[in-house]
């Protein structure tokens, strides 16, 4: 049961000029099932993505990075689900750009303007037949308002599709932004999320996309974790068709730039949040928050520590407030010089320790009261400096053992 | 279910001339219970001793740091389970060192020649009073036998009590060494593992311990895994009695002084694996052996991505040849440059992974015949470098999580 998420009403999800999006169900692991998603983008649109820090990045990833550097304009991404073709050496390579040239040869483009994603099982070799054979249904299928559909079509475990937007205004025109995502484990982007699609029909200046994209994710996907498993095949794309006819933006510090770079930010927390309330087996949704650190880098890696301790996650499954898990893994975070008798906690509103000891007024039941919450803010005081940082992530619970054990069976 | 591992045979552990050991039930946490031991060194013993690296570690391990840097001579430890005594502030140390004084009284010592150890539950006051009571009849128990009752005294979501123990000869004279050790959970010991306790009768030159202790800890507490999580309270101890009779050892590279150092890290990694064999809701034994890296370091770094991932340890648990999570954890360890077209698999004697790939000849039923054993070695060659490492874990299981929600309720 996914905290506090429900499937995106179609009818919010705003549609973005010069993007169409077409499905089909192409049986790439599993039949009657939407698995292939093709999205086109009108000629001019801008493309930036980052992608994950996995060694062994997949196949499409490796693809996606040289279209994306040959910088002849991406026209078309076409996804997969059922299968991540990662791990499939020169082999994987090969059937990832044959998937680009049967798009490229439909759409009349050249293969380097297609990128492609994969998400799924990891080490098999990709369906390419059954993916080309799929693909003349999913270009019928083109139109703006599929987003909602899209999402549904690009999940895995997921249980709930994830889609997110927003219109603003700029300069007298409504600009929108409009994304989808998709993940519920191995999720611990080290870059971006598994998979997050994200466009916007505003006038960008071309130079300002990377930023853009790259500061989206560092303030979003790379916030959550559910695992701690950085997964092979993690891509966040953003997409601008320049349709919107406002003037271009040309920076992104002030007035309408910060505007619409807020926006973005916006859409991609929305997203990557979703993720994590659709964690594996989750039951809670928990936010880290780390103050007081000397550096952002300490905070982040003290909140990760909490994130991803196996035993604060069984603890917040079980709603026990046994609190002493979390200042271990504070301990244990890997900050050096860590004095831990300035360390102070707090579960929501609740001050639970100070000084590094138990707070002499602090109750067990009101921990109790706190813990039982689907929605739970951990709070650490590092006193040692100015830096925060917050990460989100979700508890562990029994069904995420389960599911991770029966996934491929 | 421990894997492989039974409760020692108690004629199987040898006395070491110079130690008693001392077992009450104090009433700690639970009544009816073995909850506390004392161990009595003669006059003469060394000790050594490695601790957490867990900025947030207990107050027993800073008091023991404490006693052993005043170097005048330990002659007691004092271990109670049911209560880590860890997230306490000031107040813990008073009580651990309250501790101290109770034993030394009893014992005519000053409370420097008493090292406190605790385990069990963080962030809840030890009760001294109880530990107090109960140390009368814990010291009316001293005798050399008593290893078995021990290592059964200081367990805590073990199952099953862990000793080891062998003789060698040096110089004639028959040498022992008999140790024991505990831990199930909050298992990835840098520095030593939650608590272990070694003895020998060896004639040691002083100098020499620290650096014996820090070897054997490095080569067996130092390469086991069970959830990631670092303990506040790790404690690896080595006595030396100095009472077997042979010329004193004043080197560990050769003749008498390697075949000691030798069997001293043979007892710590029967100990240590041990650990793991009991790990919480294990089903599976798992060796991780890393190879062809440029430094041990980066060895162990792989080692250790694989050991700790979730999704690795679940797929273990399920039997399952999943092993593309293998790759993924390989691919995000942390090595910026490794090139993943170089990467080697095997699974105990199927060569699963060749250049990054899976190897054409791979049957998965190969894989799934080698997953349904309870011991398996997975082997990965970096082909970058001559350096090797190893460590053991367990895989990730249902009763994982129920153990760890349920722990103290």
């Amino acid at each position: 049961m996914p905290v506090n998420l429900t499937a995106p009403d179609p009818n919010a999800l705003y549609p973005v000029p010069g993007v169409q999006l077409g499905i089909t169900m192409a049986g790439v692991r599993k039949a009657n099932r939407r698995d292939l998603t093709v999205i086109t983008l009108a000629e001019g649109s801008q493309v930036a993505g980052v992608f994950t820090a996995n060694r062994f990045c997949a196949a499409p990833v490796q693809l996606c990075r040289k279209h994306l550097a040959a910088a002849i304009g991406p026209r078309a991404l076409v996804i997969n689900t059922g299968n991540a073709n990662a791990g499939t050496g020169e082999d994987g390579l090969m059937r990832a750009f044959s998937t680009c040239v049967s798009v490229a040869q439909l759409l009349n483009l050249s293969p380097e303007q297609v990128l492609p994603f994969s998400t799924g099982v990891i080490m098999e070799p990709l369906p390419t037949d059954r993916i080309a054979a799929g693909l003349p249904a999913a270009i019928a299928d083109l139109k703006e308002g599929n987003w909602g559909v899209a999402a549904e079509a690009i999940m895995t475990t997921d249980t709930v599709p994830k889609a997110a937007s927003k219109q603003i205004q700029i300069g007298g025109k409504t600009v929108t932004i409009t994304g989808i995502s998709k993940g519920a484990g191995m999720i611990r982007p080290n870059m971006a999320t598994m998979l997050s699609f994200l466009a916007t029909d505003a006038v960008i200046a071309p130079q300002l996309m990377q930023a853009l994209t790259r500061e989206a994710a560092d303030k979003s996907f790379n916030r959550i974790t559910i695992d701690g498993d950085t997964s092979t095949n993690d891509s966040f794309v953003v997409v601008a068709t320049g349709q919107a006819g406002h003037a271009p933006i040309t920076q992104l510090d002030s007035g309408d730039g910060a505007l619409l770079r807020q926006a973005v930010i916006d859409v991609a927390t929305q997203l990557a949040q979703a993720i994590v309330r659709d964690g594996e087996g989750a039951t809670k949704f928990i936010t880290v928050q780390v103050d007081g650190g000397k550096t952002e880098a300490e905070c982040k890696q003290v909140a990760y520590a909490i994130a991803h301790s196996p035993l604060v996650k069984t603890a917040f499954f079980a709603s026990d407030p046994n609190l002493g898990r979390i200042l271990a893994a504070v301990g244990y975070a890997g900050i050096a010089d860590l004095d831990q008798t300035r360390i102070e906690m707090f579960l929501d509103d609740v001050h639970v320790v100070t000084d590094g000891g138990r707070k002499a007024s602090y109750q067990e039941a009101d921990g109790a009261r706190v813990m039982k919450q689907a929605e739970i803010t951990v709070r650490i005081d590092l006193r040692r400096g100015p830096a925060q940082a917050t990460v989100w992530t979700c508890d562990f619970s029994v069904d995420y053992v389960k599911i991770n054990a029966d996934y491929r069976s």
